[in-house]
């Protein structure tokens, strides 16, 4: 089913939930395609190439994608295209082959790749020589037993705010956000912790006893709540509140440079609140599964840390939620308290900041935009493309780690945590994670662990017993 | 005068012009206040203190400030307040002293401060002790002549966007902004050309010889034009264009995070044009001088370098701009070409970058928003100042230089800096240029010269010599 534009991705989202496998057709994409590009199977472009929105955003999604097929004639009007001297139209099938960039006039039959084979008799191989773990980025019970089944030996990045968009959370989630006091606050977010607590027990048993790395919230709270006025009017006659009101609140949490605002562990230290129900909804989870004579070892993350004293405070926090529940629960358990590295001050202070952590795990996303000075939103459509298509960047910096800059900053807080904590363990759960030229830099730089998306964990297998081959 | 509510600023503006002078009294001052505060000639406030907003933003502007005077009782809406059982109205008059911070109850007279008499004895004693130049940042010839009086002995800092927002010019980069291809754009360049010529060679003339560090185009194009819909379309009507297509130029240039967007180098190296019509106006004004039988130095400065590809590029364009006035004008004079070093990613690969630079002037304001991950907009109103009432951070980054932070990393930047390059001039050019704990980091640090406003020389020439006392 060939799609050719924007205006259908509604009926292209519906064709999907119905089960169909759908295509996107475009001469290229830009950002205001994404909810087409979630919903497709396969992407192909006309223009592009490498580097273009296209093959870069379906690389992030793990989806199959042909970018820069010059050879087909695509008539966006009429959502037809030519090639080979055949018509296709909207409805008919096509199938790609994303190693290839082959492109089939007709339905193939795909298979799910399986760890069977000969493929499961390499990556037995690969697992013997490698010494970088892998893990996985994963938020539901779903994603993460599909990575265990990757082989997957822990989860890196369990991020928990895509729970609350889910359309069932949302609306509690934004009673705590426009919240007037203190107990307001507490009753929306005592509706949130049951729904947490439950997300984390089935995460945990997914894993099977093997480490979770729970990140608590990281996005600014605006991005919880509409900002047009014909939403804001609607949500505040759901939510029994005055527009006005609504409208106040979402402007005040508007801001100039959200990537540099108010989010990550600030959010944590001005509304202290929040991080209490995460903790408590991870620790109320590994009781109840002690409860049942299983074992977990949940790793609480607070992202964002750029000075120590916010470690401190936060981990205090955490250490203080864990001992209630185990006096409640009457059930006791291990957990790791550490943070996120994303930002160049943590990097160059991480001697101090490893004081208060029992690890390190290297956020290289926000770690790139704040080392380069780089929007990711931004970016690529303005001045990125142009510089990798000019050679001024050797490669793009948020698909392959940049070891000059990034990587050496990296390195700076590898040494400098390792030199305070000895047994500090560190990891890496940005994209990279997942890209073979940034997993070997993660084993150059001692690293102990690698954290990427489920479909990318054999890749990662392979790439940490290849950098290991290479060094040896 | 007292001002008490953000209604009248538009007053407020026109008293200001008019040569009265204007203290603005607020309870508290929000960014919203801006114009006002830009407008007074002293701010006093009832809530506050040394970092709240009206004490950080005065400072920056050097304005008289007294905040946090709860010994006052102001009702914003009658707009009066009670002191000492006295009660003032608009249009009364007071008088602060922001050193003691006293209030008076009428109209002191002040003086200007001049560098005579005792003073300029203790300047002279400073500047035998001194190490460290100091520079100043001026962008008009007669913030330059000040700065000279004060004793700075160089520009640091010439922002030359600040001459784009006159009003007689913004029209020309408007027009070059919304040009539909490079011969348009040329045109909309060559009007400024005349204008930034003349601007420069007024301030070589007012620095008589000293050095001048001429910025490039640093922020994003959006800021030269309208948001609103409103005032799009008047411009769009004085431009002769239609709203639609000034619209979407505005569109287009829209950003999740101007602050990491398309600016800086960035603008020169997507649009060349505008970086060469600058460095044609900067040596077409030294080649004027040398016909006049004087000498200038201009040092080119190229803004947000993250990259060495980046200066490598913009150092090979301005080299040429200034081979061909030196041709066409048959007069021949010494330049160099430096960058800013404000970026993380700039500070770890100094060595790469030095390749192609002859001085480095840190930007710390921009490199303090990096490393923290702090948009400087934003922070202060959401969370900067709970942190500095918290003692969660023990100042405010953006007044005093952090040093294990952003300063760890000017020191790696210096290290490597000068490890490629000896003779690699080093100078601060960000805020903290004013500050004496900066001062004395700078110092420290190795650095040859500090760049500040004009009326903080004086302070920036005694902090200079305290810190080299202080290490001998």
């Amino acid at each position: 089913m060939a799609i050719a534009t924007t205006e259908s991705y509604a009926a292209m989202l519906d064709a999907a939930k119905a089960g169909e496998q759908v295509i996107l057709v475009r001469l290229e994409t830009s950002p205001e395609d994404i909810e087409g590009m979630y919903a497709a199977q396969g992407i192909l472009t006309v223009r592009g190439g490498m580097t273009s929105h296209a093959a870069v955003v379906a690389r992030g999604m793990g989806t199959c994608c042909v970018a820069g097929c010059g050879d087909i004639k695509l008539n966006e009007e009429t959502k037809t295209f030519t090639a080979s001297g055949k018509t296709f139209k909207e409805g008919d099938y096509i199938s790609l082959d994303g190693s290839t960039g082959n492109v089939y006039g007709e339905a193939l039959k795909t298979q799910a790749p399986s760890m069977t084979g000969d493929f499961a008799t390499l990556m037995g191989w690969a697992d013997e020589i490698r010494t970088l773990n892998v893990r996985t980025n994963a938020d539901t019970p779903k994603d993460a037993a599909a990575a265990v089944n990757f082989g997957a030996e822990g989860i890196g990045l369990c991020r928990t705010e895509h729970m609350f968009f889910e359309e069932d959370r949302i609306p509690a989630i934004r009673e705590m956000i426009v919240a007037d006091n203190l107990e307001q606050r507490k009753k929306a977010l005592a509706k949130l912790l049951p729904m947490q607590r439950s997300d984390f027990k089935g995460i945990y048993e997914a894993m099977e006893g093997r480490p979770v790395t729970v990140r608590l919230l990281d996005p600014p709270l605006h991005e919880f709540l509409p900002h047009e006025d014909e939403d804001i009017k609607e949500l505040a006659k759901d939510m029994g509140i005055s527009f006005d009101e609504l409208k106040e609140t979402v402007d005040s949490l508007k801001e100039m440079n959200p990537m540099l605002g108010h989010r990550g562990c600030r959010l944590g230290l001005i509304t202290p609140a929040i991080y209490k129900m995460q903790a408590a909804a991870i620790f109320q989870a590994a009781a109840a599964l002690v409860a049942e004579g299983k074992t977990i070892v949940p790793e609480v993350m607070i992202p964002l840390v750029g000075h120590e004293n916010e470690l401190k405070l936060m981990r205090e926090l955490v250490v203080e939620a864990a001992k209630e529940v185990m006096e409640k629960t009457g059930h006791s358990f291990d957990y790791k308290v550490g943070t996120m590295i994303e930002l160049p001050r943590a990097c160059v202070t991480a001697d101090q900041i490893a004081a208060h952590a029992d690890f390190f795990s290297f956020g290289t996303n926000d770690l790139t935009q704040t080392t380069f000075g780089y929007s990711r939103d931004d970016a690529e459509g303005k001045f990125l493309l142009q510089y990798l298509q000019q050679k001024i960047l050797p490669e793009n910096p948020f698909a392959v780690l940049d070891r000059d800059g990034v990587g050496a900053l990296v390195k700076i807080a590898a040494e400098k945590g390792r030199a305070a904590k000895p047994d500090l363990k560190l990891g890496i759960c940005g994209e990279h994670g997942g890209d073979p030229s940034s997993i070997e830099f993660c084993h150059q730089a001692g690293l102990n662990y690698v954290s990427c998306s489920p479909f990318r964990v054999p890749i990662a297998r392979l790439a940490a017993a290849q950098a290991a081959l290479k060094t040896t």
